[in-house]
């Protein structure tokens, strides 16, 4: 909430480095020095990476890291997840990983010791990543989702627990009825519940919810059910989100939500004819949309 | 199918290598040549991983590698993981990795290509991972599947979904009722369409499901809505289920189950004064669960 303050802006940055997207020169630049290995694409991706944190970080309070796009790479992919953790956070940026992950009580618990909290290192407690908060899948129910509150207890980190998804399936299972309520809706009383107890002196809970830009009515619904919770909002442009259609994901004092905005912000790039200028443009998407959300949220009178 | 009916044995060993219940001898020794370090961890688990790999392979069919006990220390971890997925693919053994992965349509393309099919290094197609199949969670619904069973059917992978989890609290969602039918049926009935086109030679889906091992009852009915399944069953041993629980998972043939026990076999060793000898208790508990289990299935007129 102070890092939205600050800099006045909502949204944030996904880093979401899909390699086919990414500038030739700079693939080129890596592979001539590591040949066509995995360490290659690790150092790619992360210099595609910190030179969009650098372009950014006066710009948005956090990135977002989508764990599919570096795991895909096996342990080189995960080392460039981790360097780039550090890097966003050495830039004094929230970060969050979107990994969905969900298990059982004991396997839940390494997640949450892994990624918000610190595992024993022959008897030395150690971060393995540099991260402030992760998403997280709740199919499992309570059991599943309790020992990562724990975690965010004890390391002041969070939560964001899938609710409203941004992809057109999402109502397959999500908006089916039960005794009245919409799955999602059931859901969101549950996050609520959940982030009863780690409440911060804003006002905010260390459990979030994410809440797709790409239903801006359920959004309404689901505000009033979770007024304690931070949304996430994926969906935002490449999924066809706008900025009105996020708007009721605030809360009326402009606080309780951030919009994540990936393709649009870091391949911004392409089809301008200028490749080597990629984190430029990302940086100018970045402040265009930090713009385009301000005026949805002022024009709806809400003041950041 | 084949490697089940050759060594005679649906039980399958989970490789979830909880660092704390590693024997101390085996810790020692990496920590004295690696130092403190994360190097060491992922040295000790890969040990630990193969020693358990040699005494099983010719026992069980297959091998499930929990995510979270490796990724929550880093790219090491998952190197861990990666060597151990090589190892037990050498020894012949069918590999599992149990990551419940889950994203929208993209992202989810990113995590089958890297888990189960193939990812571009630079023009060249390279496996990331030694896998044949992984958990996938589709709370998200269809096209957050999709993508996963284009690649199972390019490269002869699977998955399964989970359907009802083992844990206590998978009632609530899972459980609840739409129009009729409860969550978990619901699924059944989507992993039973997902899987109609990926049905191989022997009458089986790339398309698994998952059901835990806790709820005998609700496997019957879940057996009937997926005939041509494959179930991953959790939840045997340590977590309550025991080898009667698990006979409604099977068709009547005697195929369409796979049983996992992780704890139960690997930390079999825990209190027997003889450390040394883990990978041999491991040995006895998996040779031990293999007739259990065909001795629960004999007694309801099933003969693998």
């Amino acid at each position: 909430i102070e890092t939205i303050e600050d800099k006045k802006n909502p949204a944030i940055v996904g880093l979401d480095p899909d390699f086919s997207k990414i500038p030739g020169f700079l693939k080129k630049m890596h592979s001539a020095k590591h040949g066509k290995t995995f360490e290659a694409v690790a150092l790619t991706i992360f210099d595609f990476n910190s030179q969009i944190i650098e372009a950014v970080k006066k710009i948005v309070p956090a990135v977002k890291l989508q764990t599919a796009f570096y795991e895909q790479y096996g342990p080189w992919g995960v080392w460039a997840m981790g360097e780039t953790a550090k890097a966003a956070s050495a830039a004094k940026l929230v970060v969050l990983i979107d990994g969905k992950r969900n298990d059982i009580g004991n396997t839940s618990q390494a997640y949450a010791d892994g990624f918000l909290g610190k595992v024993d290192v022959f008897g030395e407690k150690k971060k393995s990543f540099d991260a402030d908060a992760l998403t997280v899948n709740a199919y499992l129910g309570s059991d599943s989702v309790t020992p990562f509150i724990k975690v965010c207890k004890e390391n002041g980190s969070g939560i964001f627990v899938l609710v409203k998804t941004s992809n057109p399936s999402s109502s397959e299972l999500q908006d089916q009825e039960v005794n009245g309520k919409k799955v999602y809706e059931i859901m969101a009383e549950n996050v609520n519940k959940w982030g009863q107890e780690v409440i911060g002196e804003r006002g905010y809970s260390s459990v979030g919810a994410v809440v797709g830009a790409t239903f801006p009515e359920q959004a309404k619904t689901l505000r009033k059910l979770m007024p304690k919770a931070i949304f996430l909002v994926p969906g935002y442009g490449a999924q066809g989100g706008g900025a009105d259609d996020v708007v009721p994901c605030f809360n009326e004092d402009g606080r309780g939500a951030i919009v994540n905005s990936s393709r649009g912000i870091i391949f911004a790039y392409q089809n301008k004819g200028n490749d080597e200028k990629f984190a430029l443009f990302a940086k100018e998407a970045a402040e265009q949309m930090k713009e385009v959300l301000n005026a949805s949220l002022k024009k709806a009178g809400i003041h950041l």
